[in-house]
């Protein structure tokens, strides 16, 4: 049996006349991608063609939840919302998407939170139970993808979900396997080959390298890629090319 | 077998710190629930809240879909969109609660339109058949709510969907089935007797009164009651009890 | 020479079908009110009818900005904008109110800042420093309105603006001259007779009561009520008699 | 005296983390920019950042008001506001731009309305009249920049504004002036000599050309130039360039 490695990408994050990403030349790459639910991003017509195009490239799709705020693209914390208010607007988004996506004969796969939201999942263990009570409550059959180490990792296996580690090639680790805050001198690899090295290190080999020096185990489900930085095309196919060069196919981590 | 009726009223159109109606009471009266979906008010937490205080009820549930406009309340038209993008904002809206309600163990049993959108669709068949394809596309099991003699009731009969006429208590209606426009005189019954007068030859007799003295037959399965004017509360319930005076029993038409 | 004081409430909070509080009836007991601008609450049409409103009482009016959110009507802690971006979107909502209360012959004569971007320019220096900033760039002859003692107060006064010391009533104030937070216990005076002993303490004796027993001096320009609260407009007419009894009228601090 | 003629480009529709044209490259050719108030596109952030970019390259700006309407960009016609509730949404949007661009040292010197709300001015005298009230009653200082033969052309010179007419070089006219709808055949001149043609006999030669084979006259003191298709940059330079050959300078109609 091939070994096999999932690429995942945020996708579908135009809305009415504003687009944001190369979508149509990264789904040609990738073999998952999270599509915006219309909170940070996406809009109904937005969803529609993107979960048509996945289908068409035979991408699995998942849904992509996100703070309500578009001027902020989910980017910025909003503090002061109930857990359970959370977990209604959470609902929403994957109910909005789950339906339209089984509309269209392409049902979602899994879940991964967006943005500011997901950053405070993977701290915070209750807004980690609030995004998995929605997944629980919407469609309990779907994947978790998650950050290894993570508090919404956690919660998903604890409530019996299905979940996947993804993992990024460009980002470096602190020992005790969380991302580098961006904030901080060396958080982002921008040597191209080191970046493809710590893929393969993390899918191939099973550990990721951290910035102590270290090597945490990982059972790494599905690389990041990032769809709105400059290159990031290019970037991706490199990934993919250098992935089945070794031997690992690219291969969604679900099959719709 | 008692002869029943059944009382809808939108409801659910809440947004934020902002409340409008007296959903609680209309609750207690009302046997239907048209729950605004996001787009022209609701939002995921009043979408919740509704849906749950409906289901204390035993009140039966539905989408009622809008143009995206929460600043005009989902009663401007909007033109200028493709059909086929106003049919991806109605299936987005419908999935949302869809969703939403099987999570909440009360599942939506009909789709009624909003405002100018459901004003345009009585009038429109290309919007008519936009709103009836959404319902087929997430659920075909809905029951479409609609004015008779309207166009979007004639596309949900010919796709095969379950509709519910409904009829108006306290609108006159012209020589053609049609609500006479309220920017004409006499548009609005405001003598309460006559209201209730009217709404028992609709359900009791099977009849429409029109304007031009005629009578024109109707299969009235539900009244919509209106539930941000003033006194609606009150009129709701004498109409319920003007019903059950006559042996008329106040039933959802559809069963969640 | 009439000793007097103002009393300023929060106003044009309305939105497209949706109103909040009882405006007409309390700007006939108020003298300064504070106009949503758009961002929390408020469109151009409630800020037209607002500030015509309050011409006709004489009511003299402000702008009251706010974080960009109507859903959480600008009460929830909006965080990653960077200050130079929050300073544009204070500035819009200044140079909005300001232009169109001038076409409407009712110029503006204040700021004072809403909700949580209230809460956190009285805390932040930062945050303070960029509405101030703001004001000076749009109309450096507004006054800010502001809590004693708070960062923006210290912000106002050092860029030279003229400031008035905002109180409350129903409040209670730790020995720093803060309001105890809504989560402790005591934060709020339920007691009506208290409330005015409190509301005179502060604005005829010049002291604010603490909960350590201490009283801090206080110049107290105006009393803040609040119009969205259940009674409030019966209790703000109590205050304003109170007051009046007290030989203390009731004045705008600024005239327009 | 050398002739000169103005090139004015609608700009600043960027909104949070989405771009829309090439505005960096487009204010090095254009002498005048439309700038969005952020209600069909723009937010604060975007308004300043267009303002100062204009302001250093000595471009004038003006108010580009349209439509409450993100998500349709404003090129959608939305009806049932009353005119005195989109006087007050046009003021609102002129008043916050005006404000802005003084307090950045940068005042504006135009109005020019946007898409749907452009297109209705152009055709309705009610709505026309709207447009030139807002003028009026923030800025009457301000010019208004209307297409020749328009509604709102007419309303400006009946209020004693100051106009300018604007033309277009890439659309063809009907024998009473107004463009040929992008509905029929032949609407956009496609033609690149053809437009350049087109723009120096309007401007050179005081002529449209219509599709009647007629001439009629025009005082043509701005070209509008799209910043949003395909080629747009190189198109304006293009049209640039063949004014200057021409020994028509390139200048705005109005001085900040």
């Amino acid at each position: 049996m091939t070994k096999t490695v999932d690429l995942n990408c945020d996708m579908g994050e135009a809305f009415g006349a504003y687009t944001i990403g190369d979508d149509a030349a990264m789904l040609e790459i990738i073999s998952t991608a999270n599509v915006a639910c219309g909170f940070h991003a996406g809009d109904p017509v937005v969803m529609r063609d993107t979960i048509l195009a996945a289908k068409a490239q035979g991408v699995s799709i998942g849904a992509h939840p996100s703070f309500m705020d578009l001027y902020g693209f989910g980017r910025r914390r909003v503090m002061g919302d109930k857990p359970e208010d959370l977990e209604a607007q959470i609902i929403y988004q994957i109910a909005a998407i789950d339906g339209m996506a089984r509309a269209l004969g392409w049902p979602i796969s899994h879940m991964k939170t967006h943005g500011a939201l997901g950053n405070m999942a993977a701290e915070d263990p209750v807004l980690a139970e609030v995004c998995v009570r929605a997944v629980v409550a919407v469609n309990p059959k779907l994947v978790v993808v998650a950050l290894p180490y993570s508090e919404i990792m956690k919660a998903a296996e604890k409530a019996g979900l299905e979940v996947v580690c993804e993992v990024y090639a460009d980002r470096t680790y602190t020992a005790d396997g969380m991302l580098t805050p961006r904030s901080q001198e060396g958080a982002v690899i921008k040597d191209h080959a080191q970046s493809v090295d710590q893929a393969l290190a993390m899918v191939r080999d099973g550990y990721i390298p951290t910035t102590a020096g270290t090597k945490l185990p990982v059972e790494a489900g599905s690389i990041c890629v990032h769809g709105d930085t400059p290159g990031a095309v290019a970037t991706a196919k490199d990934l993919r090319e250098a992935f089945i060069k070794e031997g690992i196919a690219i291969a969604p981590f679900a099959r719709n």
